[in-house]
């Protein structure tokens, strides 16, 4: 296959380079990734500078942007012929719940189907991950599969993986995203130069692991998977909205 | 009201400043806004860096951050009595169809709701707009009426002006978001020395603009009001990839 | 007069904002300053990324760069007809010794020197002054006399302020630049995600402060006033170097 | 030898890593250089946000920062004996005449001798140089000597090299720094969205390139020398401008 390879953590990363090396073996990679960790760029496109390409090795380029622009300039301006799938990862640190809405790994991912591609986002429960053969291990299963995904122009498939050694994970299992409670406070400090500064504050804890969840099947030792979409529109909330409007229009 | 306000564009953008202007009049506003430009920082937040908040006038406040940092900041560590609502907004250029993925302003909403409270994102038609008021005229019109809305704590209003005068406009209209076809390609170009360099390309041409979508609505000189939401799970998808991936199972 | 005015603690700092004001009361000046602080920034240029001009009020233009690309940009893309002198300031902050390397006030007043004008450095001697009113005064004393400086195309004055009322001052000192010891060590320390974090060392304590220095002149009261230049040839040490060379050859 | 090395083309910079593989064949280096591309940082320090330290082989790490906070890094924070010179580069293309004062390679070489240490910057004559081994010869000629400097202390040491293989270099001189024109005036255009923007111009042509320059030098074949220093005093220039102060307050 013709895959388009990128991450958010950087042309460097571990992980990056293991699935990069391990899928180099059978396919056709090439890879383009943010020169730097770009954790937490969402979909977040470089509009004021122009991004540089810089080969780092063989098929493998690094830009100065965010991941989004790393799978927009990988797909339009270095393929002959266009990718088969788009693959982003893998993440050191998971990509569950609400979280995947600042997510740089799941947006190149994102990137790739609003292109027209299948995309995966591969990400391990772990932000200094042991077992990132598990991994690349789920990708190189998971990779012959996608030629019969039922609707594959809309295939965005979220994957995390437990940080365990392949012949303890239980399996797959299909999953909707989880969600957090309310992220931690900004952190107040100050700069050596006693200039108050601001943190951005800690995800917040689980609010929703129900057992339907991306956060409980990991939780139980299970690779999960969501499929994920970019339509924002909350279409369970067209009528009322509508029916809000009208009532308020007719009040006043 | 208490509104916390904030944008995409930086604090001196005029949309922002005639918002601010004509709420202060009112209501209770803090608006806290990026220092710059920031359009296209989608939901990006600072991980690697500190924010610094800069007093600009009287419950103005610049940050070297995103919008979402933003957003954050003056929800967390700003406010004694949490706010009422959030706007973002009057943003200069349209945020419509699928480029709101891209958006900063609407990711300032998105921060809002996410933080637990309602929310408003608002744009103008135009990316040098000559009839702000009517977005201010929207906003005002709109803002006593979110104490009804029927459910508050998931409300983010994406709402979208054409660039006409207040009488001019035919009213407003409950959308779901349109379709882009595919962005342009990146633009190869090479800077005064020689080297090779690449601007993201442009949004594509509109695909899908059916009578219920926004892009429909501004274009018929209507408001254009999408709910929105931040849950990224596919779920019309969550049936077929399970049985895709049991009959893979199976099959291999 | 035809002045450029430029800073590098920003566009919108008081410093600059009160000789601005002052000049142009007498005076045609053209204000272009970086849109943010970019203290310490010294002479670096911005060479991989574009600039941008954003006119801010009349005359007054802020630039996403670095001092010296402020004052390249403004004498070399802004003149109908070229200006009769380049200031910089007044900097919050003093401009002393050899800290003077990483100004970038100094550093905006060097590049009006090497584009041909003669420059004038201001600054007072507090990071947070209550006597602006004491350096405008200075500059609006010295600006006439500098028609007669003695070697015009050369000049670059660096003068520093006490932060006190202008009848305290007790006149102008002309000055070499003093010394300090060695900064202080890097700051290491852990962000809030308990990565090791390091920010660069406090100024070290002042090593030669003798009676015709700059640290001197303005600890007693006098404005200092320090010829700058921007050769970095280090001439007394030709001939030794010349020697050691030819020795060490005829040695080995 | 203990050597600090750093440079300001990035860690990965073939002239960095030519020169970092020689000398750590015989030398204990460390080296501690930009995570990107520096080029025309100057004296610049980061001031407003933390560095990063990132291990990117045995002894060799990279820097979210400029040259003069690599070297600040290494030496401040990264030391348990100190080292016995700084050595910057090899840099890809020339650092002569005035050219040298937006220089970091040069800027880092300062930085060492401003904490105490001897201090060498090296750079070929060319952007694209294909004779690294002239300069890695060139520095690994002068390494023993240094212990013999004269004024050890305040050595810093401009190198530069013709893009010569070693046999076809006519030996060393010591230099001065010559001097450009003018520099080219900023380069107007617009990006793809039609917004204008503005390059640096180029470096002006050769002014002064005297037998006794280092453009000289370097044009004839010679690796020049020049003996650098950071006192910005304009010292000839004391006398003029004492006497001008005094003639216009006599004269006012």
């Amino acid at each position: 296959m013709n895959i388009l390879l990128s991450n958010d953590d950087g042309f460097q990363a571990p992980g990056l380079t293991a699935l990069r090396l391990a899928l180099a073996a059978q396919h056709h990679v090439i890879t383009v990734a943010p020169d730097r960790d770009r954790s937490g760029a969402s979909n977040s496109l470089t509009l004021v500078n122009p991004l540089r390409l810089r080969p780092q090795a063989e098929n493998l380029y690094s830009v100065n942007g965010t991941p989004t622009d790393c799978v927009h300039l990988g797909l339009t301006g270095l393929y002959a012929s266009p990718p088969d799938i788009v693959i982003s990862g893998i993440n050191s640190g998971p990509n569950l719940g609400d979280d995947v809405l600042y997510s740089g790994t799941v947006a190149a991912a994102m990137e790739g189907r609003h292109l027209g591609y299948p995309s995966l986002a591969v990400s391990m429960n772990s932000h200094d991950p042991s077992h990132l053969q598990s991994a690349v291990n789920a990708v190189l299963y998971l990779l012959p599969l996608t030629h019969q995904y039922p609707d594959r122009s809309h295939m965005i498939l979220n994957i995390n993986v437990p940080n365990l050694p392949w012949e303890q994970i239980r399996g797959f299992k299909v999953t909707r995203l989880g969600q957090r409670h309310y992220s931690e406070p900004a952190i107040r400090s100050t700069d050596p130069r006693g200039r108050e500064i601001f943190w951005v504050g800690a995800v917040g804890s689980i609010a929703d692991a129900g057992e339907d969840t991306d956060f409980h099947a990991v939780e139980q030792g299970y690779i999960s998977i969501t499929p994920i979409h970019s339509d924002l529109t909350r279409y369970q909330a067209l009528a009322c909205t509508q029916q809000w409007l009208e009532e308020q229009a007719h009040g006043s």
